[in-house]
C-alpha cells in the first residue's frame, strides 16, 4: 500500500490496462485517489469490477457515475447499440465505429465536477498516443484545451489549483506496460476485450492492441484469451 | 408554427425563460430544432414539464438526458440535497450555494454528443450576462473556450461546421425578456422558482430576478406568485 498523501486526484478508471496503470502510477506518487468509473450504457459492465478490484487495492475511494440513460441519446456506437463489434487490427475504419460521440469531454466534465465537490488537485484520464489516430478526444490538442475550458469553468470554485493530468498522452501502450510492470500492476484483473465474455476474446481490436502491448514491451501477458488473432 | 429548415440546432432548454426564448429565437431563424433537457437530480422537475410543452408549441423534438444519479457525486448544492434554498435578491453569498459545480460543461459536452450523433449544425445555451457574476460558466471566456475545445474534441466527426451558440451572453435577463415579447413567448409556461410548488414562490433568487427583468423590460408579466418579495 503507497503512502496516501494530502494532494488528492479523480482518476477515470474504466478498468482497462491504461486507467490502471495511471492509478497505481498516481498511487506511487503519494496522491489521495479517487477512482470513478463512469458506465454510459457500453455493452457489458465487466471492466467495472476490475475498476472496483483496482480501487480496493490501492484503499482508494471508487465511484461509477451512472449516465448509462443517456446512452440512446448517442447514437451510433458499436460500444452502445446493435452494430456489430468490428474484429481485426486498429484501423481507422474498424475503430470509427466504436466511437461514442464526445466520450471524452462529458466523462471529464463530470470527473471535473467530482473533483470541485472533492477539493482535488487533480483529474487524471489515461488517453494515450495509440488512441490518437482514430479518437480526436484523446489528442494532446485536445487535452490542453479541455483544461483550458476547465479553468474558465470553475474559476472561484475548490482549488485554484485543479488541473487536468494525462500522463501517457504521447506514450505507446507498450510504454505504459513497460511502466505497469515495473509497478507491479496486476494486468491479469484487467480488462480491454469489447465483447463481455468470460475470458478475452483475442480476436477484436482492443485484444489485438493488447496482445501486441505486451510483445513490443517485452513484458510476460498473464491474459487468458479465448482464439489467436491475426495480429 | 415556424418554416423548419435544414439547419438543426441542438439546444439545452431548462424550462426558464432564458432558455424558453432561445428556443423561440432559434425556431423564428428557420433552425430545426432538438431541445434537451437535463435531469441533473435538481430539487423538482417542474421546469422541465415546461420544456416538454415548449417543444410541443414550436414542434420540435424533446428528450431528457437523466444524469441524476451522478447528483450524489457532486455534493454541496442547495438544488440538489438538503441545503435550505436561499431567499431574497441575487448575492454571491446566497448564489454559491446553488451552484452544482461544473453543471454547464456536463450539460454542454452531452448536448455536443447528441449533436453529432444528430449531425446538427449548432449546440445552443441561453447563460445571459446576469448569470456572470456567479457563475463562472456563464460568462464569455467559458463559452469560448469551450467551443474551442469542442472543436478539437470532434474533429473529423459529424459536421465540420457544429458550433457552440450562446446568443444571450452579452445580455441582462430584461433584454431577453425584451426579445421574447417580440417572439410572443408564452411567459406564463416557463419556470423560475427554485421550490416546486403550484405557484412561483416570489421570494427565491431567481423570482426575484424574474420580477424584476418584467419590470425594468417594461413588459407585463403574466406570473402568478404566492407571495410578492421585497425585490
Amino acid at each position: 500500500m503507497p503512502v496516501r498523501g494530502s494532494k488528492k486526484a479523480v482518476a477515470i478508471v474504466s478498468g482497462g490496462m491504461d486507467s490502471v496503470t495511471l492509478a497505481y502510477l498516481l498511487a506511487s506518487e503519494g496522491f489521495s485517489l479517487q477512482l470513478l468509473s463512469i458506465n454510459y450504457g457500453q455493452r457489458h459492465l465487466k471492466e467495472l469490477e476490475y475498476a472496483k478490484l483496482c480501487a480496493e487495492r490501492l484503499g482508494a475511494e471508487f465511484d461509477v457515475a451512472d449516465i448509462s440513460s443517456i446512452g440512446r441519446l448517442l447514437k451510433g456506437s458499436a460500444l452502445t447499440d446493435d452494430v456489430p463489434v468490428p474484429h481485426g487490427h486498429y484501423a481507422a475504419l474498424n475503430m470509427a465505429t466504436t466511437v461514442v460521440p464526445n466520450r471524452n469531454a462529458i466523462m471529464l466534465s463530470i470527473a471535473y465536477g467530482v473533483a470541485v465537490a472533492e477539493g482535488a488537485d487533480l483529474v487524471a484520464t489515461g488517453v494515450h498516443a495509440g488512441d490518437h489516430f482514430v479518437y480526436p478526444d484523446c489528442r494532446p490538442e485536445f487535452i490542453e484545451a479541455f483544461g483550458a475550458m476547465q479553468k474558465k469553468a470553475v474559476e472561484g470554485f475548490g482549488d485554484a489549483s485543479l488541473r487536468l493530468h494525462a500522463p501517457f498522452v504521447e506514450w505507446s501502450k507498450a510504454d505504459i506496460v513497460t511502466t505497469g510492470a515495473r509497478l507491479g500492476v496486476p494486468y491479469a484483473d484487467t480488462w480491454s476485450c469489447y465483447e463481455g465474455g468470460e475470458f478475452h476474446c483475442g480476436l477484436c481490436a482492443t485484444c489485438g492492441e493488447r496482445i501486441e502491448a505486451f510483445q513490443i514491451a517485452g513484458v510476460r501477458d498473464p491474459t487468458v484469451y479465448e482464439s489467436v488473432g491475426v495480429g
